[in-house]
């Protein structure tokens, strides 16, 4: 172990939450990390903490924010009844970014996903982060489906 | 406009969704329409009817449900705090398979989407539904995203 943990996200760690999602190839381009935050991200965070089946959460090292990742768990009639445990925007400091604390990250996902008796983790990534395919079939996930969406 | 109209599922709907999601290739193997309904089931119905940000719905032909689909409206820090519209667990009655009805399923879902403030709408689909790509295509979705899952 490397003295992180990782725990739910308080409304003081926002900034750190989206200059984390800045720090990105992807990011760079959608996000906006100067400060005061714009009310938009403020407004997204109140909705995240109202909302009893989202868990967006924080790595922190040394009391510091060092990445972050969203879960999301959704109910739903398929697969007998089957909860889903979705995983989202998760981002670790550019500096450091390395396979163990990737899957220590999913490692705790995946549990709190079994904690809320979830049958089945799913995410998707972008086609162009070709590290972290080989990262997420590694830990068993498996490619099985295609990521479509539309912006409105 | 073919006489269907959409609206959010009541518990009385619900053989009828299960029955839809077992006449699928994917689905027979996966779930258990006889009556009375397993108990996992009714459980789901229940957790989705309590979260306000999941709307179950059902495809209304002369009073018989046709067609299911689920939304999910998702709160998320990225994009500048954008809210997602995830659309899950779409089937249509085998005998009503044609390209029109999807249409106005998917229109229904995006205006839902887009009254929600949602920025953006996702979805993943099996890699074997070949059809379903072509589909989600022409409607405008792009195939940006590798959908990943794997079960607890």
């Amino acid at each position: 172990m490397n003295g992180i943990h990782i725990r739910r996200a308080t409304f003081e760690d926002l900034p750190a939450i989206v200059a984390l999602l800045a720090d990105d190839p992807l990011g760079a381009q959608r996000e906006d990390a100067s400060l005061p935050l714009a009310q938009s991200y403020i407004a997204a965070f109140r909705a995240i903490e109202a909302d009893p089946n989202q868990l967006l959460a924080v790595v922190i090292e040394q009391d510091c924010v060092i990445g972050t990742l969203q879960l999301t768990f959704i109910p739903g009639i398929a697969r007998k009844g089957a909860w889903r445990g979705q995983i989202e925007a998760v981002r670790v400091a550019s500096d450091r970014r390395d396979r163990g604390l990737g899957r220590q990250i999913f490692a705790w996902a995946i549990a709190e996903c079994e904690k809320r008796g979830c049958r089945l983790v799913q995410l998707t990534t972008d086609r162009s982060r070709t590290d972290a395919h080989r990262f997420y079939d590694q830990l068993g996930f498996e490619p099985s489906h295609i990521g479509y969406k539309r912006a409105l």
